[in-house]
């Protein structure tokens, strides 16, 4: 509790065919005793392994977390089938990711968690959105303001550029889009992490970050513009620096996030360090959003042997920028 | 010794003003007692800090090498000054790579072990060849046939494209390279590191491998082909896998060498995992050559404070693959 404000957490369903339901069972199996509380948005039939009460708000999630997994009840057209996700569901899917939205947004969740979702199904639905993240940003009213960071212990990352082939990244990096996100990063780490004075470390494109220009010309027409325009508003910002001696641990204990100029460059280093840990946190929203930092696993759902660390992980961290959001 | 050959190693000078003359003395001190032995090609001034030993050939060297350190001398012209690099020296650094090669190649030396040298000095010189790499292939009369591989005992990888700009990366990669460092590097891990069926793990290109084309289409027309290539020789090749999960611990154990579409994509993970143990490896030559995986550091070279175990690493790579060499 914050100020009188039940600071349970929203986790939405997921793909109900995926991993999402175990993954939230364990979850509730690690936290019931330590928290953090959170209540599930989803089907009550979803978890037969664990005890279930249905329940309509975060205060009754809070008073029975300890006892049994709060679940507010959205229903599934077709009972689900793990591994076998049917499109009849989608709507279902939807629903619970935008009434989590709405319960963060109107005070009555502390954050937003979301289980995996397959964007080919709910494609297949008619469902808009190239993904979460982008929809998560048009329900809280900032289409485009939303950034991207991966979070282990170790280690914080920020791609620039993320869901295209490496050549559109390449063509689509602009000086104001580095800004846009170092400005977002440097805020959300002050505000959510509360980091007072946020260090950025910003990569180069190409190998040793262009040696002067012998190995390409990006970090001095794209990168160092965008360091010098962070640096304009006061916002501590290095680089750029050569990308691969930038995630030792020498390297590493220099800032508080990365800032890098493709998925890979960011994920490579991440995934290598942490393979199950890993948080996806959405940046530049009003509410505090994150996620585990994998797929739906459609290929061993219902099996019992999905790892739910970083489900973990998403909800401890989620319960932790809800500490520093309200205490900012 | 092998069958009678002194397997005496053959280190280079490298830039006499660079950090590889203290290195080499620090590599002596750590290997004088068990090994392996070598004899560095350089000025026998440029050593203070331990005993010296001017010694002919690499049974002087062998003899002496728990004593002091045996150099082969190769005269400076003028002497040399930590920090700053004398271009008067460039013949010098080139001919102790040159004479180096020369014994490898005549089996007076086990292979070749070569200390960083600068590519702008050199140029200044009139040295035309890219770096060092190049011009060892052509001193061994095999021009392009080099592949360049990092090691550490962790991951091995190799790049397809290396020092070019990412762009220029994306738009030389082809199926012909993959395929050559492919083949290079499978007859390498038989002959020289002693795996009698290796395993090769090829990235994609893009992020998540392209996921089927939706994120870039070189996965289907330039990569998967090659491994049909690779594996109609024989070789035991998968991919092409999304490049951000492959090199987990549980990712490695199940490939002997990751091929890299580019010099990031190989170095952010080994880096990463190894900062200071990273061997640099040649394959594709005649002879066995490893070097460090660092450059001159004439910014702190002479204070004493460089870090010799890339160095080390590399010298005891050589002898393992020296020695797998000469039983194959």
């Amino acid at each position: 509790m914050e100020g009188g404000v039940p600071q349970v957490l929203a986790l939405t369903m997921g793909d109900p065919a995926g991993i999402g339901p175990e993954l939230t069972a364990a979850a509730w199996q690690a936290l019931r005793a330590g928290g953090p509380a959170f209540m599930v948005l989803g089907d009550p039939a979803l978890y037969p392994g664990v005890p279930v009460r249905v329940v309509a708000d975060a205060a009754q999630a809070a008073a029975v977390f300890a006892e049994a997994l709060p679940v507010l009840p959205v229903g599934l057209a077709c009972a689900a089938r793990p591994g076998a996700p049917d499109v009849a569901n989608a709507p279902a899917v939807i629903g619970s990711i935008a009434r989590a939205v709405e319960l963060a947004l109107g005070g009555q969740a502390g954050a937003v968690v979301t289980n995996p979702i397959s964007k080919l199904v709910l494609k297949q639905a008619g469902f808009a959105h190239p993904g979460h993240t982008e929809y998560l940003a048009e329900l809280c009213g900032v289409p485009g303001r939303e950034v991207m960071m991966l979070a282990c212990p170790e280690l914080r990352v920020v791609p620039v550029t993320i869901h295209v082939s490496l050549r559109r990244a390449l063509d689509g990096l602009t000086t104001d889009e580095i800004v846009r996100c170092g400005r977002t990063t440097a805020e959300a780490l002050r505000r959510d992490f509360g980091i007072s004075a946020p260090r950025l470390a910003v990569a180069g494109l190409n190998p040793h970050a262009g040696e002067g220009g012998v190995m390409g010309g990006e970090e001095g027409e794209i990168i160092v513009p965008a360091i010098a325009a962070l640096r304009g508003e006061g916002i501590d910002v290095t680089g750029p620096w050569p990308p691969d001696t930038m995630f030792t641990p020498t390297a590493r204990a220099r800032y508080d996030a990365a800032l890098c100029m493709y998925h890979d460059q960011a994920l490579i280093p991440l995934k290598t360090i942490d393979m199950a840990g890993g948080v996806n946190v959405t940046l530049g929203l009003p509410i505090v959003r994150t996620s585990p930092d994998h797929g739906t696993a459609f290929d061993i759902a219902g099996q019992g042997v999905a790892d739910p660390s970083s489900l973990i992980a998403a909800l401890k961290l989620a319960r932790d920028m809800t500490r520093n959001r309200s205490a900012a």
